[in-house]
């Protein structure tokens, strides 16, 4: 079983030709939905009582909730303006609400998970509940420009306490003061990571390992509608299927990231969750095979 | 035959590292030697009686220079700096010199060149010469941000003459004022390139051909110390493979870009035209080797 621990958000989206209030985003919600179409997958996670029942429908269709606290007070929302190129977005507003105060924990239920992600959270929190799984295989973290500005040395702990750390480019370089992304994946190799994949969005993503470079390119796409939670599609599908393959040798891991370009373009095509949403697998499937096609040579 | 027609250059290279003054530059330059090691290639060229001699020298070993004229006055200088990630250049001085007044002819020798690269050059004056070839198989240029800037209807119809448009992904934003590649290139297509390809630096490029989108990533460097002539020593090795092969089909331009990809990689390891000199056909091969390895899963 995978597990992920992150948030689960109402997100208001804001793009050059459609704003949407209120939409079912986070980043665990983004990874564990990506995930479920590889593996059995856990959610760890708070919402407030005013968290629709229908995003709790849609939630409890793909993954097991039994790590999902409702608590009383409001879900976590967040406001974002992307610019006209769609690679740039603004934070308007952030409301931390439930999240403010959450106390993670482990569910008895979960803590034999084999594969466990930990999203875009505290660092502190991160290091903390990874303690409490019993029997992790593999586990991965992402981080945000928040946790490097305000609690950098928190990060750099917790990325000794996993075994892969997913990031992006611009987040890698700021933790790492490096320009190249060889040497940023370097330093955090150094700090204790043994995998370290940088995100580069519409570019695709680079894994590292040992003196190994696994450079994939993105499934190119005309229309992109909204960008958000590609990263965290990206990761998801990468862990779950690790999680299916019950494997993490390096071919595997190569094959898990080319899973996480794939879900990544879903992610972005339609809006908010939509892309990721009633997939079927042969519709995956399909686009694997495209994406092998497509950078033949 | 290949002819390459553009600019050969005294270059001040500023990096945050070095300073290197009156170094043998130049789009014609960087493509002419990078197509060098895959074909007889001859270049149409301009310089001043101050060109040094050791520099034609160098160009001497490598190219047919019959069409590289030698003209009262001084060698076109370029002056750039480079910020501190390398990714950015700012222009400090642009002397044209005998370049402003130079007047282009194809050699008699030249005129049954079948492949033909027309670099940064005035798009009126590339349009004009394309036309003095008798025999081309396969036409190739690229173009930068001024003849955008200063003769946009110029630069769209010089596109129509040739079959592949090389550009970076920058200008070809700029020339279509799209925000998405695959949208670029879809218009610079329906101004009737058959190819194009745009180039992402560090992040590789995209071929496009009729409804086939092929992306490829950049060799991975670690220790990049000048980017400069990175692009131009692409399209040299992609034409100079398609000349070698002597063939246009899709899977030969496709190994062509692969080449191009590489001789980048060596173009931006050295300061200036060095990382393309003294290169064993052994080390290309090599390379691309390990880039097959690379992508590989």
């Amino acid at each position: 079983m995978l597990t992920v621990f992150g948030s689960t958000a109402l997100d208001t989206i804001r793009t050059p030709s459609k704003i949407i209030k209120g939409a079912l985003g986070g980043a665990a919600t983004f990874a564990g939905i990506s995930a479920s179409y590889f593996s059995e997958t856990g959610l760890i996670a708070v919402v407030g009582r005013d968290f629709p029942k229908k995003y709790y429908n849609i939630l409890a269709k793909k993954l097991d909730l039994r790590g999902l606290k409702i608590e009383d007070g409001k879900t976590f929302r967040y406001d974002g303006s992307y610019d006209k190129t769609l690679s740039t977005r603004t934070t308007l507003k952030t409301e931390l609400n439930v999240l403010g105060n959450f106390k993670p924990s482990v569910p008895e239920e979960y803590r034999k998970s084999e594969y466990v992600y930990l999203a875009n959270n505290d660092p502190e929190q991160n290091a903390h509940l990874i303690k409490e799984f019993d029997n992790v295989k593999f586990s991965m973290c992402d981080t945000i420009e928040f946790w490097i500005a305000h609690k950098k040395s928190s990060v750099i702990k917790m990325m000794k306490t996993v075994d892969a750390v997913v990031i992006n480019d611009e987040e890698a370089k700021l933790l790492t003061k490096e320009h190249n992304l060889i040497k940023c994946a370097k330093k955090i190799m150094n700090w204790g990571a043994k995998y370290v994949v940088i995100k580069k969005g519409e570019h695709g993503s680079l894994l590292f390992y040992d003196d190994v470079i696994f450079p994939s390119v993105a499934f190119s796409l005309e229309d992109i509608v909204d960008p958000t939670g590609a990263g965290d599609s990206f990761a998801g599908a990468m862990i779950g299927y690790l999680a299916k393959k019950r494997s993490t040798n390096l071919s595997t891991i190569k094959k898990a990231i080319i899973y996480g370009n794939v879900m990544g373009s879903f992610a972005v095509e339609k809006y908010g969750l939509d892309g990721l949403l009633n997939l079927k697998n042969s519709q995956i499937a399909k686009r694997i095979k495209q994406y092998e096609k497509m950078i033949r040579f």
